[in-house]
């Protein structure tokens, strides 16, 4: 299980997000707007064509805290999320978790959180708060 | 598509999460925390059992704000959340949106956001930002 | 839950049919007919390449049915379907709902339910008998 | 691919239509009704838990068409289904089809279909309508 980390402390995944995550998603969560679903509506949105749902791209964030940074048997306390940018069907989303802040006592961590597409652009940033239980939690 | 809402608009959606929905959204996000993947070292944690993903719980609230309020076509600019009570595989979970401030220039819409289980616990909860385009956004 | 509704109250739902959906319904159902699943069969065949099963965009009519005409906690009592025309991956699949006819004592509910391409073309039409129950169902 | 059958001939499918399937063919088509989607509403209904979709069981009759009888590269033309009793999570379903007519200038082939749980039981049953292709179709 993971141990509390260091200040400066930086950890990354990279997944692409394909159609087939964005089909599944929504049946998963139910949101079916049609900017994620309907090839129509989406090309007479701002973004032209169809999008991945935000949340889904945050859960890359949820992988690099739960498996790698802390790692490991981590409990989620809070999460903020800023959507930058669009993030399409194919993209290749990097998510990368650094630590800004330590609470020894609580064993809490505070990470700066942020998603990149293949381009280098930030699509999402935002702050995590997590626990770090001793032991076997 | 989704009209600007009021002040005080409510809406909810409710989804029991399954193993299956756990099982699928961690192959999605690659969040393979053994907190919701092994069931040993699920049971070994304060939760005693395997508990769902967190950001799967909140894409409960995206399903509300993408399909209902505001609805179709909705944009998110924000979301943050604060995991109250771990959610157990099998828990029917309730998401609610309720709009508390529209600012009326930017189309942007602010709602309160939560989530409680079957037994009306909070579960999460948190703060949405959303864009609402006009006609064909 | 879904109340009564009256003769020609109309509701769609749009969702692209794509390779994703047309995968996991062929494991959902076992439905491997190489017109589904064999690029190879398929592109001999009349149709020139894969095209969707035909119970599979049929299913977004039980979406419209079941969550918006006549609503959540309808049951499904009959459907016939004709399919017109086929279904390509990647087609945007509107499925459209309109009331009939209301047989008030037994609460059933009868409508005409047709499928239509993002051409506009019928590709499935047929009709379906609701039971929209009382109170708690 | 498949050869014209005679009036009498039979085949089945055996499948138990699983929580993952629901939860799948949710998203697949959209039909987020909460008498599949929802522990609590379905407790509530006049079938006390979840149910499956009903045209997912229908589709263990297209899988007997399009891989059995009359087998691989069959086009489905026509399918009336009417919904008997419920099926449940779990539940261990029987498709079979029976041919009773063949059209033979039109390469038509007209099947009863029925679907059966575990117990023996009818939970829906109807009629196809398939064109078998010659050669290449």
């Amino acid at each position: 299980m993971a141990r509390l980390p260091s200040v400066g402390d930086r950890a990354s995944f990279t997944k692409t997000l394909t159609e087939a995550d964005v089909v599944l998603y929504a049946g998963l969560t139910g949101d079916l707007n049609p900017l994620h679903v309907d090839d129509r509506a989406a090309a007479e949105s701002r973004f032209g064509r169809r999008v991945v749902h935000g949340l889904l791209t945050a859960g890359l964030i949820s992988a690099v805290l739960g498996t790698r940074l802390p790692g490991p048997g981590s409990i989620y306390l809070k999460q903020t999320v800023s959507f930058r940018r669009p993030v399409f069907i194919g993209d290749t989303i990097t998510a990368t978790a650094e630590v800004t802040e330590v609470i020894e006592g609580k064993r809490r961590v505070r990470l700066y959180t942020v998603c990149t597409n293949q381009a280098g652009e930030v699509v999402l940033e935002g702050e995590a708060l997590v626990l770090v239980p001793e032991g076997d939690g």
